[in-house]
């Protein structure tokens, strides 16, 4: 049994409404699992490796629950388009690109090498349709040490020339792909991937229904991200009650199993589903904000039976570094209480703190703060910039550290295993 | 007379409907004014002194014209509030420090040096009530080559213990920091500031006109920032038809020579006055959305016979790049378009990198673009990590500077004058 004891100030969002602060505490790790985290040095551990990072702030790793890798170059082009616009001119053209693996690969080695600089460390992720492409991302994501799901995605109709298989291309591409994962390390994992509603016909959310099923596979998608696509999906499908239901009538909603993205517009009905079947919603403040889409409305959800978690949506969102992101999820709340007159709209730190954490890892499992039998993660971050004029208190040192990158990752830990900043695992 | 010719890419926005894009060009000035711009080499220009930037991307430096310089260490903090409430919990405590010269002059320090490094050259600045902090802020950034319009803040009431001052402090004071003022060079220069209508009573408005009247002085200050203040202020100054009327009673106003922040809330009365008195408009995206203040329709002025720049206005932004504030911006833009159904209230990235920099460097004269007569001043940029891997036009390139900071400053030069990154003028 190896045992590692860590030591720093701790800060986790365990729960939206609790921001727990564990100044100069000693983390103990049996195997990679959390065993305690305490005041005191714990008795015995004479034995342990012992990680003393002093004043440093100890967090949890941010979760990044939605990202197309493939975009990964176009960030800040044609920013100032709408979705379906902007789909067209800059996503489906660059997409087309991965057919070259070599090409893919030069893209998604930066990407991960700027994942793990700035300690997204797990990952929900979109690749284009190509199965060899969402397959090198993988195995790069593993040989980095993190942990990921990819998603090969499918869309057999509303695609352009040169980005769209046919039915039976995307089925079998899909199981071929599956295939091959089995030889990846458990870190990484396939999910299944409509792009959205529209870019699959019946015959294929019918297909893809019965993988999810067969292999007990989870999926990711696209909901309700502007009114222009939900006006479109209800013309799509007409014999379907609202967005979320043509996922669900086609099976596409493994219960606890489920990303979707965006959720702006969700109907009662829908929210209601969404709960229900435990769908995690991936809140793409950068995004909404760039595209103009549209503002979700965190608050009618957070705490309240609902899972929610952020994501960057490279490249609709131009950063894919956590700090923007939280730093937007809160403007946009803010800006909610302002239409709303209403300042109950209005997230705090450590709401965003706890969806960027613990909320988007609950994907993976218990993990995402510092409680008995998580897998030993962090990111033990060097902020004293922060105090030199200052005497601030931890919860403003995190806000600094949050909203402005004030502070450096000096060390990432993933289920024990340290990482490097240049992509590749140390330990 | 000395002669430089920079050679590079030029790209500028003169006006917000031309970016004005050179290619593989020359530009020519002597004695630190633009000759020409000119594809072809200049003919007798063997003894200039050549700067040859070859395929980096040459760009006016950014003006940012409202920030308030004693908040530089605030930024990030109690971003969760709202504009009234953060004024007293964090900025007016913060403010009271600034009575320490010592202390004020680390953190200006740290404030300049960022400055430089992101290539903020122009800025127009808000001090705090301290004559002489204000005059140590105009003589360290005189010393590293900025330019730059200080304010001594002037509040006499609704202020906090330790942060306001008697009508007569505040008039004495004034005078006092005008009159060392003088011994600084042109780069710096003061500008009046009545920190915003409720700060100040009647009897200490009606002295700053004499003051503005008497010594042909420009003004700063706030209009219309959030719904609560434009009432407060209707409660205060029951005489005056408006927030603006306010400024424009007292004789604060002098016309092209006023910047107002933020006028999200402007009427129809006060879009005219602003116009007639040629009083540039800072827009504040960033701290706009994070205080939930509202949203500036930029739309409705650009280009159309008002003045408009870009502040960052920390600390109720967060951050001092310009890159964060434009990408603000055209996400409030984007934000206006969709609450209004209408694409046309969207801003492209030439109107927004117009503002960056020609629009508010108009409060410095002539300058922020590439024209003949004005000062030789730009930001010379490596940005090849942007075409590793892609064909970019120029006009990508430069959405990828603006918007994802994609890029790295090489040389900054203002009136000729190159700065290096750690404050100090080098020529």
């Amino acid at each position: 049994m190896t045992r590692i004891l860590v030591h720093g100030t701790f800060v986790s969002a365990p729960d939206p409404a609790f921001l727990d602060v564990r100044a100069d505490s000693w983390l103990l790790a049996e195997d990679s699992r959390i065993v305690s985290l305490t005041g005191e040095r714990p008795a015995d551990t004479e034995d342990a490796e012992v990680r003393d990072f002093g004043d440093y702030i100890i967090i949890p790793p941010f979760t990044d629950i939605h990202l197309h890798a493939p975009q990964y170059l176009n960030r800040g082009l044609g920013q100032d388009m709408q979705l379906l616009d902007w789909l067209e001119h800059h996503t489906y053209p660059e997409e087309k690109r991965f057919s070259d693996l070599e090409f893919a690969g030069s893209v998604f080695g930066e990407l991960i090498d700027e994942l793990v600089h700035i300690g997204s460390l797990r990952t929900v992720i979109f690749s284009s349709l190509h199965a060899d492409a969402a397959l090198l991302l993988m195995q790069m994501l593993a040989e980095a040490g993190l942990e990921s799901y990819v998603g090969k995605v499918n869309m057999d109709c509303n695609g352009v020339p040169g980005l769209q298989e046919t039915t039976e291309e995307s089925v079998r591409e899909t199981l071929r792909w599956l295939d091959s994962c089995k030889e990846l390390p458990p870190r990484v994992k396939p999910i299944i991937t409509p792009r959205f509603a529209p870019s699959c016909t019946p015959a294929l959310l019918t297909e893809l229904g019965k993988i999810v099923e067969k292999y007990d596979l989870p999926v990711q998608s696209h909901l309700n991200e502007t009114p222009e696509e939900v006006a479109w999906v209800a013309e799509l499908f007409p014999d379907r009650s609202n967005y979320l239901d043509v996922y669900d009538y086609y099976g596409l909603l493994p219960r606890n199993k489920t990303i979707m993205a965006h959720c702006i517009y969700n109907t009662p009905a829908e929210d209601e589903l969404l709960a229900r079947r435990g769908v995690l919603m991936a809140h793409c403040p950068t995004s909404n904000l760039v595209l103009g889409s549209g503002i979700m409305n965190v608050k009618r959800y957070l705490g309240k039976g609902w899972r929610l978690g952020l994501g960057s949506d490279i490249s609709g969102g131009e950063s894919l570094s956590m700090h923007d992101i939280m730093h937007d999820a809160l403007k946009s709340s803010a800006l909610i209480c302002r239409s709303r007159n209403s300042l109950c709209e209005r997230l705090n730190y450590a709401e965003i703190f706890h969806m960027a954490t613990r909320g988007g890892s609950s994907f993976f499992g218990n993990c995402g703060a510092f409680e008995p039998d998580m897998p030993l993660d962090y990111l033990a971050i060097d902020d004293s910039m922060n105090t030199r004029h200052h005497d601030l208190t931890i919860e403003e040192r995190l806000q600094k550290f949050m909203f402005l990158g004030a502070g450096i990752i000096k060390e990432r830990c993933l289920g024990g295993r340290r990482l490097n900043a240049v992509g590749h695992a140390w330990d």
